[in-house]
């Protein structure tokens, strides 16, 4: 069997969400880290006998390890791709890929002229039921896509936070972290080039002033036009509406009402928020892990969605995706997950040895930003945002 | 108590809805009644030992009528309110208003002359839930509105249908009669004046060519939005997320998928399809009184619907109103309706003899159509249209 010795860059909550696939996953092996924070660095070098260091330099530079997962805050996404790729290194970088345009560019032409591959993710698009929906859409068996509805209700805003993450110039908010799952989804579903974007953000809690929620209408080279509604202010939550699957895939209780509020409310100030943040991940002295993988029996989704095609409505849920032909509705089974997220293996693995383009590579991730950044742009210019002019690189999708 | 004698103006299919209501509810007498359909005004005379005449203009004459409730077709609306007027009668005249802004005027303006309410409806906001939401909002208690979303996936483009409603420059399509409610009840819970539209607009059966569907972004005057998605393409039916309680309050079995698209694949042709909604109405052959009033336990509702305001989701259901606060989610529970939709008739007394002004009048109802009209040119125009310039009424709602 064919391995991967990954680095890892950043132990925290997006690392602590991964590591169950890491552990499960016998193709990965965990090789080294770096994190600023001392108690995780101490914690990876006890759990898996491998160094870890305060620098992303240093952990590059190993000659042991084949490629990186970078999951440090999104500022350093763009300069910690650049380091890797200059290492010869494969790059897995978390959404959302960098903050601009520019940035993207510039981590692209890095892993070109380095011969490295770059794949963008986690990101729920890469979760199995959308996967088979893009199948049995690209099956033609119901014709084109016509209408995309996407939603999603969550307590986003009400998780502790780091600073930058309450600051829209700095990256933070719902259209940079959360749009960055949607509008991956959406664009995988509909097939086609994003040609315009109309948007509207939400910003209504003046005690963390950025985007909480956001609605925006996507139209595509097809004709297919796609709303997307994104609510993280904590009151309604849309996984009622996926059987109370959460978006990990772990059942939840509808009785659970308002925990992220209420334990936001005891913290006193924005830097004991990031703290509370950093002792909830890997490493952290409130760090659990997650649940055994075993148990984890339903794939990840990010909201309800429902695709419109001319002979069929396709719902794709935590544990199949639901077919509304013409003349029935029927339920296409997927088998359970044996590793959570072991899509994003599959296809680094995929890339890496077997020299297969990732689908989730920066060119196709740069067209995720450019939406989110048209989605800021036209709500704030109140106007229709063309996608694609001369700058943008075009790829079929 | 005070009465009020209805003459009814067009016995189909709205006609057959408002029945159960027209029955139930002690206040209205059912007077005189006209339609073109002969078994139609024979059924009417035989059940209520009253006159049933071919033309309006007959209906209208008479003295013994305190108003008309207008359920012919949308192209009718405009003259048969004139007429009704012109003879001192009340009306209560049908959603959509009518097919064009200037038919509008012409409908406020004679009723004015006349000295007579003008009154739209049925339409979905007038139902409890939506109403008791409104209040709600109004008590201040959760702040401003932010956000709407209103999704409402039927088997609307299947039902038989008269050849205009099929033709959208005749006012047929998902945007004149279904967005007549959905605007109308976003409209209402917003509070607020709509300042500009972005909409698009789906028609993708060749053998239905109007709207079947389409997705709408509202802005208003207090900076809330409210995303509208209708899909009457007959696949996904969104009453899954309304408890399996449909559009008139009525128990629905998950079970009777694609009934509509099933019998309308027996019709031959436009001509049979017709006759075929006309058999399926009051004094048609395969009519069937709706089911007994004491069984409409719940509201009627026009699909899943949240408002976020600053402190709070609304969530508007047949039996209640969900609020998921900040602290605490509760359901505040409804009276079950003792008459379906008597809050039409209750808005037509208060109006009548109490000379309330009534919430749904003309002003109102034309703001809904301008918004409609300006779905469709949205879409048409791929831009964003103002609302409000100098040629529209403007009033606070
Ligand atoms: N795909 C997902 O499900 C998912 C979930 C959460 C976060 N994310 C993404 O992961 C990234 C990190 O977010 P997070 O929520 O995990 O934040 P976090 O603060 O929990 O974790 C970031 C980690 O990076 C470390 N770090 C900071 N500066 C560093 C540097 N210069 N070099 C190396 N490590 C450094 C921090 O100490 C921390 O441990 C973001 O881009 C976010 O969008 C993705
Ligand atoms: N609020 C609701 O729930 C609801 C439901 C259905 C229809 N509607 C509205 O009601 C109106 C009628 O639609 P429908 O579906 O009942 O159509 P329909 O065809 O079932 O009924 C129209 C009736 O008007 C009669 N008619 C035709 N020309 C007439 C004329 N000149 N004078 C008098 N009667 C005439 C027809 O014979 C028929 O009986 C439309 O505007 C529609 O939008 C509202």
């Amino acid at each position: 069997m064919k391995r991967i010795r990954l680095g890892i860059v950043g132990l925290g909550r997006a690392f602590s969400l991964m590591l169950p696939t890491f552990l499960a996953d016998a193709r990965v092996q965990l090789a080294a880290a770096c994190d600023p924070r001392e108690t995780a660095r101490s914690q990876f070098e006890a759990d898996f006998d491998a160094p870890a260091f305060h620098d992303v330099e240093a952990l590059a530079r190993r000659a042991d390890i084949d490629a990186v997962y970078i999951a440090s805050p999104h500022q350093f996404h763009a300069a910690h791709t650049r380091i890797a790729a200059s290492h010869g290194k494969h790059v897995l970088v978390e959404k959302p890929m960098a903050l601009s345009l520019a940035e993207c560019d510039d981590m692209i032409a890095a892993c070109r002229e380095a011969n490295v591959h770059l794949i963008v993710g986690h990101c729920h698009s890469f979760d199995t039921p959308y996967l088979r929906a893009r199948e049995l859409i690209a099956s033609g068996a119901f014709g084109d896509v016509k209408m995309i509805q996407a939603l999603n209700y969550t307590d986003y805003l009400y998780r502790p936070r780091r600073p930058e993450e309450l600051k829209t110039e700095e990256g933070g908010g719902a259209v940079f972290s959360q749009a960055a799952h949607q509008v991956d989804i959406v664009r995988l579903l509909a097939g086609s080039r994003v040609t315009r974007v109309r948007a509207a953000v939400g910003n209504w809690d003046p005690a963390r002033p950025t985007e909480g929620a956001y609605a925006a209408t996507l139209w595509f080279e097809n004709g297919a036009f796609a709303t997307l509604a994104y609510n993280g202010y904590g009151h309604f939550d849309s996984d009622e509406w996926t059987g109370w699957i959460g978006e990990m895939g772990q059942t939840r209780s509808a009785d659970e009402y308002g925990v992220a509020r209420r334990k936001l409310a005891k913290v006193a100030s924005r830097e004991e928020e990031a703290r509370l943040k950093a002792a909830g991940t890997y490493g952290g002295n409130a760090y659990t892990p997650a649940a055994n993988v075993p148990d984890a029996r339903r794939h990840q989704h990010f909201g309800p969605l429902i695709v419109s095609c001319e002979r069929g409505d396709l719902r794709p849920m935590p544990d199949g995706v639901v077919v509304y032909g013409d003349e029935r509705r029927e339920r296409i089974e997927l088998d359970a997950p044996k590793v959570p997220r072991a899509e994003v293996i599959d296809e680094l693995m995929a890339a890496v040895h077997g020299d297969t383009a990732p689908l989730h590579d920066g060119v196709w991730a740069r067209g995720t930003l450019e939406i989110c950044l048209a989605m800021l742009r036209s709500s704030a210019e109140q106007r229709d945002v063309l996608i694609g002019g001369e700058t943008s690189i075009t790829k079929e999708c």
